[in-house]
């Protein structure tokens, strides 16, 4: 298990938070997520052997956030 | 039919616009909404022998917004 702290644009209120929580947290091998929304981060725990840091960011740019 | 619009804070996303046009727009006697989200405003249609405005106010602020 592997923690990743990403830092996320365009998350501004709370339904932000939901919908990025409920897509990353269904990603297979992701173990926990949380939004630090006034610091603008993602903290995501998960398996590196089952999912990679590349389909974490890719599944919160399809909800329309930039991952820098 | 009466129009009014309403200057409405804490809208900052579009999940906030959808939020706000679909819970307005189920309210009986109103019959359109249309939310300005860079201008902090909500546009609203409403039949005043159906609904008043305190119960459109109501139903944003349910949404956690505030009505100034």
């Amino acid at each position: 298990m592997e923690q990743i702290t990403l830092n996320v644009n365009g998350m501004s209120c709370g339904h932000c938070v939901n919908s990025i929580e409920s897509t990353v947290g269904k990603i297979n091998g992701v173990s926990e997520v949380k939004v630090h929304l006034n610091q603008g981060k993602v903290e995501v725990c998960f398996n590196s052997e089952t999912v990679s840091i590349d389909e974490i960011k890719e599944v919160i740019e399809e909800q329309g956030y930039e991952v820098v």
